[in-house]
């Protein structure tokens, strides 16, 4: 806003995010009401305005890329970044998916009586408000604000300030969406400012009006969020996820699951970035599972065995073993059993998802057993690692925290629960 | 320890706290890795030590006693601080009842198949590193010691400066019984210091060796814990439970739920602290009611139309309404209906425990989806609000939070999962 004297000012940052808060709360309770038609209802118009107003998208969007380029972003940075009419139409086709999925509110999920007759219920409720703090992808905004909207949330979106201009644009779809519906614009917010202090508000929870926050995004914000988070946090670190050809894994079924896993894309976090092979079976599988690799154009580094098959292969260091490239690269080693993969992974993985190739029931069973990630596999690529795949609609991510939700988040993650009692005058002795 | 000058120096508490989280994620592993039988053994071990060395506890207790005396503390302080016979055994009977629970681990909690042939499974997992903090009564170490066993978790007691004594000698029974059964002692231990700012270490998480802090005790150490923790928190701040009395309710079944609500104990969470009454049966209603509560030594505060129907009503003013007073004390107003009840709840209610008591089934249904509260009842005492009640098995506390853990929490409460999935060499198009 410009003041009296013509200089800009910045409003009160607490003020209006605390303002934000308020209101997403008012919204929360009205969202809590509502039907699942009217939830529908409002998803469906948001779908239908993303498709008519998807030229005022683009034009928005150019202008982020425009400043972008003058800040002379990276080429990854600006891919991510752009919308084009394809990426409009995914976005509204997204909506309508997560439309169509079942209502989650209102699920009776567990029900029992007692032996004084009283009869209690377990029914999932929305969450309440979720805060969402993601980067430069624009269709977040709409994939995350329909997902929060599905489970009855009210959810307050902070994107990327690269993003800003596309997310205004998506975001009043879905604010218009909201207000046919006869719901409040407010259920679905987006914080009006650039201004990073906004993330900090957001994080510390508006003076109670936050129920949860969502990261999305890279290392730098996981981190920050986790450091200065005030209320609960669902998201993950980041995939560092394992492939484990033991000593009774079939050759061609190894090579097709390691390919897979690592190659078929390499920027997603269920992507795998680490091989261990049996020594069980180094002498017949590790030469062809390197040899795979690298004719698939991945870069391989390798402890001194996999070295020894293959002259491309390059050192493996302490750090690789650590590290999410989220690129065609893959380190290698040869570990004794699933012992000691399990001993690496646990030292080395971040509890994403790892997958054990074997036709040995008993080595699997151990493996699914003691590897404690959110998800493992047997004889299946990590890249399975989706809410989609996994048959749960849409999902705002995959948790690696142990609280709450853990794996796919889709719309039954962003649920809570409540008892409903049933007596007849039961007083407690 | 002594240093080489005499002088009596705190070893490094940052460096002590790391180690006991490390500790515990080792045991963590161990326990996750161990068999029900085992655990169970462990248990019955625990509670077998605590009757063997009863005279031991209650020496230290008087220790403690002792201190407390001498520092002035309420009478209310020391009666929670002090055991005897009884009360040692009823917390060997406490572990022994947490014993005979089922195994909360290993559940299939869902299983599905997807078209690709895929076969996804949901099992329970401990959660892992549990750190309890809590206060004056000595036994919740044996209780809260016993509950994360159960289900597998590693745990971190903090308990009173008050009890350190008597705490210290109910962890050793647990210990040795850990180490009897071939568990690591360290699956349960006691922060061996009185110095608070243990506390504040815990809650940063001990470098991420920390899962969740779970707090027990009054408003400070809550508010303590919300504001200073880096971890996930599962807690409840209050409990400011209503009891409201629909036009359409039964008079004697409202004087027996609200008396109950009330009276039964006054210091626990699920005891009411507010009585709403329908202005539509006001006029028969309200005058038994208060009366009923007046006979029974409860002193009444109410608004207008409470106070005209007996002199011996107090005014009750805006705070009366936020207040928990865990003692026989309530506020009463009139409200016009569910709806009003429901808006006075939102506003001053702390999301634990509400009843409804009414003939109309309507109302009742309107009251139990629209009161956003962990527990809701129609026709039954607040004071069910209870874990034992529910038929949950021993407790921990009463969740306010919508995250992972709402109402009463036990073992299953204690537990999170993960996905194992089961393939046939299945790769994603």
């Amino acid at each position: 806003m410009v003041d009296l004297m013509g200089r800009d000012t910045e409003p009160d940052l607490t003020e209006m995010m605390a303002g934000i808060g308020h209101h997403a709360r008012a919204a929360a309770a009205a969202l809590a009401r509502s039907s699942a038609a009217t939830r529908d209802a409002a998803l469906a118009g948001a779908a239908a305005l993303l498709r008519a107003r998807a030229a005022q998208i683009l034009e928005a969007n150019a202008q982020d890329l425009a400043n972008a380029e003058e800040r002379g972003v990276s080429a990854a940075l600006l891919d991510r970044l752009r919308l084009d009419e394809a990426r409009v139409e995914a976005m509204a086709r997204g909506v309508e998916e997560i439309r169509a999925l079942p209502d989650p509110l209102g699920r009776v999920l567990a029900e029992w009586s007692r032996p004084n007759g009283l009869r209690i219920r377990r029914v999932s409720v929305p969450l309440g408000v979720i805060g969402i703090i993601y980067e430069s992808r624009p269709n977040v905004t709409a994939d995350a604000g329909a997902l929060c909207l599905k489970a009855g949330n009210a959810v307050i979106l902070r994107g990327g300030s690269e993003s800003f201009a596309s997310s205004c644009a998506i975001h009043a779809c879905i604010a218009d969406a909201l207000a046919a519906a006869g719901l409040p614009r407010e259920a679905v917010q987006m914080v009006p400012t650039r201004d990073r202090a906004a993330v900090g508000e957001l994080l510390r929870g508006l003076g109670g009006a936050v129920d949860v926050v969502v990261p999305r995004g890279g290392r730098s914000l996981i981190e920050r969020v986790q450091r200065d988070a005030r209320v609960p946090v669902i998201g993950h670190l980041e995939g560092i996820c394992h492939v484990y050809v033991d000593g009774a894994a079939d050759l061609e079924m190894a090579v097709g699951i390691v390919l897979n896993s690592k190659m078929r894309r390499t920027g997603i976090c269920g992507a795998a970035e680490t091989l261990l092979v049996d020594r069980a079976c180094a002498a017949t599988h590790l030469a062809p599972l390197v040899a795979a690799l690298l004719k698939a154009g991945c870069e391989v580094r390798g402890d001194a065995a996999t070295q020894a098959v293959d002259a491309r292969v390059l050192p493996a260091v302490e750090s690789d073993w650590h590290t999410e490239y989220l690129d065609a690269v893959i380190s290698v080693r040869v570990v004794d059993g699933v012992a000691e993969a399990s001993r690496h992974i646990a030292r080395y993985g971040s509890g994403h998802t790892e997958s054990i190739v074997t036709g040995d029931a008993g080595a699997a069973a151990r493996f699914l057993d003691e590897v404690d990630s959110a998800i493992v596999l047997h004889n299946a690529s990590t890249q399975f690692a989706d809410g989609g795949e996994f048959g749960m609609g849409a999902e705002i991510g995959i948790s690696t925290g142990r609280i709450h939700a853990r794996g796919p988040v889709g719309t039954e993650q962003l649920t809570s629960f409540k008892y409903q009692v049933f007596g007849a005058g039961q007083l407690r002795p």
